[in-house]
């Protein structure tokens, strides 16, 4: 971590991951799911990116992709899921980014590698354990790369937080506490949406949709693996029937590399266990914090996840505090730019299939431990 | 609540809940256990404090005791704790402020019961649901007031954050969201303390001392009942050897009085269960947060639970969020003051024996929860 704090504000938003430059591209994109996300979020964040462009849309239905192909510009190809899987249009991108509900992500996942394709995936990488084994598979078998689309691990704020952890700013961690909310049917107000949907949503919603954030920030920041869970969860509103979910509580435990196994290791203390306490609600109002409480210190990014306009990294330690406040940048356009450095300069991404997986395997054990109300190792 | 921000502002730190006056009194104190609590936070507090005033000290050494006796003007009568179960200097105090290692409350509770005299006995009641039943018993036996001490339900921004969630300012409760973390052995830096000592502190350290703020204000806050737990702990550091929790995460529900059974009950989804994530840890820098998030905004106070001096209450709703912040009280003279006003009106306490003993109760359950990995209705 550099100390001098000019260069910590200069440098706070810096693309420290970026190595291509704009003449080396774009990457043209075919997009595939075209829900309110890929219109209003992810076409836009594309418009303003360095490195790619948006050049194929491919939905259900082919009067929303040629709704895409006269509205945006760049876009001159717009096809339906059926023609994609055929390789229609093919020329006409050099990779994939997939934005359909979670259990149809598999399918164009691997209709995309079976092009040649690198694909980026939305989180969570699919509905199940099985199918997002299935989707690494197809993803290795076809040599292409396979990104899943943490839009925090190209936050400029979460990537100062990890420094600041990894320089030992908190010490050692022992804590981390993290919540996401949001109030879906206000957002999309469709009661038959397909993320209240386990069949294609996967085993819930909350967690599922929101829960994801924490684990997978937590991961990212401590550099820590989720090695159990435990999980309570609620469901009371008619439009949550079909899930578990409307809201969930849920403990993870991370294990550091260079931790132990959980006997005493050292005076410190620090066998690299860390607790996280972590909420998310489908149905309670706009929110989201993420903190790491350390032996010396804390990181606190409020608000942590939503697309929210300015965030603010706050740094405790002893009885000092800084905080950090920033003009927004884009995360999606950070997200699309970032896998489209790594196409562009044939380097593996970081939060790929495998990375992904661990994820899909977490959230799986939180529904397991709330049905059984037991302790699920991973 | 009253609406207007002028009146707000000005009976923020208002005492809601006093009816006597400096005229009344003073209640006579007798102080059971001189540690570091007692002689740096408890004593000066009722020197501060409008209705009391501490005239006897008890020690398990006369020396410590009398020293009390020279260091204090009003405290006229240094005893041993046998001397005080044996009724000596018993006209030199009206009630007593029991503040000795957890497992020991019980029977200098039941001694000043004996005496008829009227208890504030420090949280958590006792070191089990026994023991803490039978202080109950005691006291109802001998007829005297039992109040347990709760120091944040007579803390001004707790008292108006209940204000606000019981007006509806969050809509309908969905989440509470805790934590409180100290570094123990820097405050006390001795390993053989009685809070890492099972035998005298309870099943654990960091849950028995710290987790029962969050447990305790999130019942307070949103009138609720703790009606099951889950949990995880981790103990590495050396001085940890005998206790479950360095550090704990978990879960509580709380059901709602007006609340259903958790099965749907109308289209709001209010039943009335709340799901509750808290941290606590005695290894980790000091900090300590509360919040509760709701269908409308959520209520936050930071720090929330350590004697810090400045705290700082945040509510917001929707895009809109305001922050009061209060030159602080000592939280010890409220809560000594509030015991002594009812002491002298003649009213219940709020926070009684029944009541604290639902907080054993809830600790118990998280532990048994962390040793077997199962969630633990209570």
């Amino acid at each position: 971590m550099n100390t001098d704090p000019r260069d910590f504000l200069d440098g706070f938003d810096r693309r420290d991951w970026q190595s291509a430059e704009a003449d080396d591209g774009p990457v043209r994109l075919a997009m595939v799911g075209i829900g309110w996300w890929t219109r209003d979020q992810a076409i836009p964040a594309v418009e303003d990116s360095e490195l790619c462009a948006t050049t194929v849309a491919v939905s259900s239905s082919r009067e929303k992709a040629e709704a895409v192909v006269a509205d945006v510009e760049t876009v001159t190809h717009g096809v339906t899921y059926d023609e994609f899987e055929a390789g229609e249009a093919s020329d006409a991108y050099d990779a994939v980014y997939v934005c359909t509900p979670n259990a149809l992500h598999l399918p164009y996942v691997r209709a995309a590698a079976e092009h040649g394709k690198d694909v980026l995936c939305e989180k969570p990488m699919e509905a199940s354990v099985e199918r997002a084994e299935s989707m690494v598979e197809a993803a290795d078998d076809a040599g292409v790369r396979l990104m899943v689309g943490y839009r925090m691990q190209t936050e400029p704020a979460v990537r100062r937080a990890r420094e600041l952890v990894r320089a030992g700013v908190v010490g050692e961690p022992a804590h981390v506490t993290g919540h996401m909310s949001q109030r879906l049917l206000e957002m999309i107000p469709d009661p038959d949406q397909w993320r209240l949907d386990p069949d294609l949503a996967g085993p819930g919603t909350s967690v599922t949709d929101l829960g994801v954030y924490p684990i997978n920030t937590a991961r990212f920041v401590l550099d820590a693996a989720p090695v159990a869970v435990s999980a309570t969860m609620h469901a009371a509103a008619e439009a949550f029937d079909r899930v578990p979910d409307e809201r969930a509580s849920f403990a993870v435990e991370y294990e550091r590399p260079g931790g132990g196994d959980g006997a005493n290791t050292d005076a410190s203390g620090d066998d690299g266990r860390v607790l996280a306490s972590f909420a998310a609600s489908q149905n309670a109002t706009r929110s989201s914090r993420f903190s790491v409480i350390g032996t010396e210190g804390r990181v606190t990014l409020e608000p942590a996840f939503a697309m929210e306009p300015r965030r603010t990294l706050t740094v405790a330690r002893g009885d000092a505090s800084a905080e950090v406040a920033f003009a927004p940048r884009n995360q999606m356009t950070e997200e699309f730019d970032y896998f489209a450095d790594r196409v562009l300069t044939g380097r593996p991404v970081g939060p790929d299939g495998a990375h992904g997986l661990v994820d899909v395997r977490a959230i799986a054990a939180v529904y397991e431990a709330a049905a059984t109300g037991e302790r699920v190792t991973l």
